[in-house]
């Protein structure tokens, strides 16, 4: 007990998602999770803060991979070129565990709390994309909007990966996804 | 007491956010509010469910708004200026109660608890519109799209509009907004 486990994060995650699937979110505690892992409560909570915080610590490295791929797209890249092609590039990501990111997506879907709390991370991931563009030169409102087109698009593109088995590969439907919505808003 | 009280729900409304805009949202109770506008609690009951409710009994009536706009747009319109008429629409309504449109925004900013609420709301108001559209026969994802989209620009113009006293009003923001969303998702 207090050693350092290998692979202690992946196994909570994975048994914590587990037990969210088959008991539901709010009736699983944390002692069992740790349970279900072979782990102990402390070892839970050397790695997350609480029952919640495994469905979004993956929120935080998504913002930080789309912030740097945004941050580092060609200074002639236009705005929304540069969002489209960081999201694109966080679909391989998903790709690699979509039957996890499914998952997680039913019981989020499941429980209002977490749906809140799902918003409350794009929300804050589209303000992080909005001021990565301003660093970039582009004004206001340009920035917010090229951030928040991005986050839309992500949205319906993953809702239609998520509903859909037979659906290509998430970074395919974003890319769809954003041409479509730049024919919509040509007013097509 | 109990007998019906002209403009009571007015009064009610104007009370309970002069006091969150005085003491702050969460320190203001429901016997503060009836006292302020001089009626008694259980006239607040028979208007609000509860002190929240007061500050978000206007975005059922905005959905409503938007919704029917957006059913009774002309058969020849394009999603997205379907979407964009209702929503300039909506900013004749807002421009009538500015000033309490900005202080109802700062109490809201200033309370995590509310800013989910509004987060909420607004992702509700996305999937209705997503829906109406649906309804004009307008296919998936576009209807989606063109739905995130509207929202999104309503965001950006309303955030303009309550910065800064010396922008025109909401109609024109909103406007404005839709074109440069237009000029951000075609690259310029």
């Amino acid at each position: 007990m207090g050693r350092w486990e290998p692979n202690a994060r992946g196994r909570l995650s994975e048994a914590a998602l587990e037990l969210y699937v088959e008991r539901g979110y709010e009736q699983t505690t944390v002692a069992e999770i740790a349970m279900r892992a072979g782990l102990t409560e402390r070892t839970f909570f050397r790695h997350f803060a609480d029952k919640r915080e495994v469905l979004f610590s993956g929120s935080d490295a998504l913002r930080e991979h789309l912030v740097n791929a945004v941050a580092g797209a060609p200074d002639s890249a236009a705005p929304i070129d540069a969002v489209a092609a960081a999201f694109e590039s966080v679909g391989v990501l998903f790709q690699e565990g979509r039957e996890r990111s499914l998952r997680r997506q039913a019981v989020i879907t499941a429980n209002a709390e977490l749906r809140e709390r799902e918003l409350i991370k794009l929300a804050s991931l589209s303000a992080a994309l909005a001021d990565t563009l301003r660093l970039r030169g582009v004004p206001h409102p340009a920035a917010s909007l090229a951030a928040e087109a991005g986050v839309a698009v992500f949205k319906v593109a993953f809702e239609r990966w998520a509903d859909d088995p037979g659906e290509p590969d998430l970074s395919q439907l974003i890319r769809e996804s954003f041409d479509e919505l730049k024919a919509v808003t040509a007013g097509r």
